[in-house]
């Protein structure tokens, strides 16, 4: 399983799937999301009983519960995953979006319109939900998916792909069944051939931890985009409402702390640290949190929070707990210059009320989404108004931040004449 | 020259002089534009005497006269290239626009802004020109530009950012003269270094021929937009208008052979390719092209143009030159198939009357452009009313088809509250 020509074989009838796939239009491919939604549920038993030996083996291997929990699935888990797809249903076709389009001088007809981006590859982890959400994703955007989850939800996430693909056959209108498909393989060399198919995947885009996603922009000839690591930061402004940025900075950390949009790291302006810093540290106290603090932050240990020392690795380190990086700095200009140095370029929130510090914090800090006075847990694509996500791009090429439908497209220009030659 | 060390240590203070340039207001950078093409002028004389070491080097290593003409520079031709940097300083700055902007349900205000790529390498061939438009665009768009240009131009390459760069000097409002850098180094080693400046460099856009991009492709580790391989294909479809398919496809093969936006096939229809080659043939020949033909081409040999036996190999030549591959088709569908298996996915042009034809062949076929009735040579920035271009992208990622300075930004979500906290 998962030699290079089996991971080739699937890529190129991925390809010649896409081909098909991309004039098709949206009432075929929302039909065929609800087929695929229908066998979901018709077929849940099936789906839960290969995902309990995948459950059994994770048990066996003394994985962590939490890690256990995101792999398993109920009935009422399985209508959920139909639902979303029924929900991707629901939402604009970006295909054949006009995005620029005007008459040029010469009497060229010029439109630009979004089309599929082609071939697309998902790497990702444990939780097998993923499998049908990236599946509906890129169905609706007109391309076809190469799936290559854990090792540990292989039989869960092979049962949801042939409950898909046996969907798509019975739809009319003709959704090639290789438009999903799952790369074969449990082992890591299958995750290799894919990152080698240039030319016949378009784009991959790893979801999950940031080990994963560096070896795969290392090793990838194909494009990829990175998604997912996030160390946020709060910024605590001199100007800051000490009532919200208390509130902003809890919610930022404790709301749901595993998630990339979570704050990692707090700074807090020197002007304002003796008043913000012992309140701060009482409520994250009472969240749970531990706190690794500077020197400065270290003074006010004992006041709620337990506080360690924060050692150079802390500034750039992705927690996913209940910990928290907090550091004081003399100026706005020194939080730009910190986060610049260790952020991941995810999301920073600062909080104040001043004008004129919220214009220089938005306009020099480089990240995808910079929040003013809210909690950095909003980034998000349904939280924008996006429908759903395919992931949280950091980086700035193509997409950034919550990628949606038209992330997942790619453009052409149509330009229609009557026979225009060029220099004539 | 162009160690390691020497190539990250000019990406460090580009991402540096990157950070400084990215808030500056557009008055600076245009202000700065002048003064760059102020000073290519007063300091031609200078510009023009390195270029004649060049020159001369590259004659006695025996160099084509074709190459020669475009290595050379005159007080003329520099004069040009500063007319060039003023139009640049002439066209919208992109940084800054808001490209989605609206109140979410919650009160929460999102705006999609665009901003600078940050550092962005160009790896481009002979002509010095390019140096000049690179830095210019680059800078317009708020981005620290890397120029890697051949070593036979080195010496003119290195007195050209001299000048541009002590320009900046001058400039009020602080543009670093670090925005503009040559990569030390003639040797193949510094473009190596280049390529693997992940987190220092944001983009790579090599600009030249097929082996050049593809090198690039293979090894960066840096993000690369791929540019300008054309391999382009003229389909005369069974409905074609006569006299304008040979206008079209005289004009896209002859009126500028050497550009990757020139025709390389002729896909004719089987209905029509009895009417159409001789009379294409003849036309041809008077251009003095010939034509590498399929068996149902030769077959109307000695009716104008040389016609020799095309192998596969043709079918996939991008040859800059009066050759022309040629092949009749069963079909349209047929035509889309050719140019899928051996296009570039540059510009491909139909020339038909039929609406339904038309409107297939602009739906299949997967390019960054797609032509109807009109030459595949309109494929260019200038042409589409972008002002000025950086290139032609052939990929799908990012930007496809003519980049023009919005190409060369990103976007970040600035997201404005009042405390929004989530879930609460």
């Amino acid at each position: 399983m998962g030699s290079q020509e089996q991971v080739l074989e699937v890529a190129r009838r991925a390809r010649q799937a896409a081909a098909e796939l991309a004039p098709l239009p949206r009432a075929v491919k929302d039909a065929a999301l609800h087929a695929i939604a229908d066998a979901l549920v018709a077929r849940s038993g099936e789906i839960v009983e290969a995902n309990a030996g995948d459950v059994a083996r994770a048990r066996e291997a003394g994985t962590s519960e939490y890690m256990i929990d995101r792999l398993s699935l109920t009935d009422d888990r399985v209508a959920a995953i139909a639902a979303a797809v029924r929900h991707v249903a629901s939402l604009p076709d970006p295909v054949g979006e006009s995005v620029r389009g005007y008459t040029l001088p010469n009497g060229l007809e010029l439109r630009q319109v979004r089309v599929p981006l082609g071939v697309v590859g998902i790497i990702y982890e444990g939780r097998p939900n993923v499998t049908v959400d990236a599946a509906a994703l890129t169905l609706k955007s007109g391309n076809a998916v190469l799936l290559r989850g854990s090792s540990s939800a292989y039989d869960s996430n092979t049962a949801l792909v042939e409950v898909m693909r046996g969907a798509l056959a019975d739809v009319a209108g003709g959704v090639p069944a290789d438009a999903i498909q799952l790369v074969p393989g449990r082992d890591r060399d299958s995750v290799k051939h894919l990152m080698r198919a240039r030319g016949l995947v378009d784009v991959l885009i790893p979801r999950g931890g940031a080990s994963l996603i560096n070896s795969v922009v290392e090793e990838s000839t194909v494009p990829v985009i990175e998604t997912g690591t996030g160390n946020c930061h709060v910024y605590v402004d001199a100007a800051a409402d000490l009532d919200m940025a208390v509130d902003i900075l809890v919610n930022a950390k404790t709301q749901r702390p595993s998630v990339c949009n979570a704050a990692e790291t707090v700074l807090v302006h020197r002007d304002i640290a003796d008043a913000f810093l012992p309140r701060a540290l009482r409520a994250l106290g009472e969240k749970g949190v531990t706190v690794h603090g500077d020197a400065a932050v270290r003074a006010h240990a004992g006041e709620g929070a337990t506080v360690v020392e924060a050692t150079d690795e802390d500034w750039g380190t992705e927690y996913l707990s209940l910990d928290l990086a907090a550091a004081v700095v003399d100026s706005l200009d020194a939080a730009v210059a910190h986060i610049r140095r260790y952020g991941s370029a995810h999301t920073e929130a600062i909080v104040t009320t001043s004008q004129s510090a919220a214009r220089r914090f938005t306009a020099l800090v480089d990240s995808a989404a910079v929040m003013v006075n809210a909690s950095t847990r909003f980034t998000d694509g349904e939280e924008f108004g996006f429908g759903a996500e395919i992931g949280i791009s950091t980086q700035k090429l193509h997409a950034r931040g919550p990628m949606g439908l038209p992330e997942l497209t790619s453009t052409k220009y149509v330009v229609t004449g009557e026979g225009h030659l060029k220099g004539v």
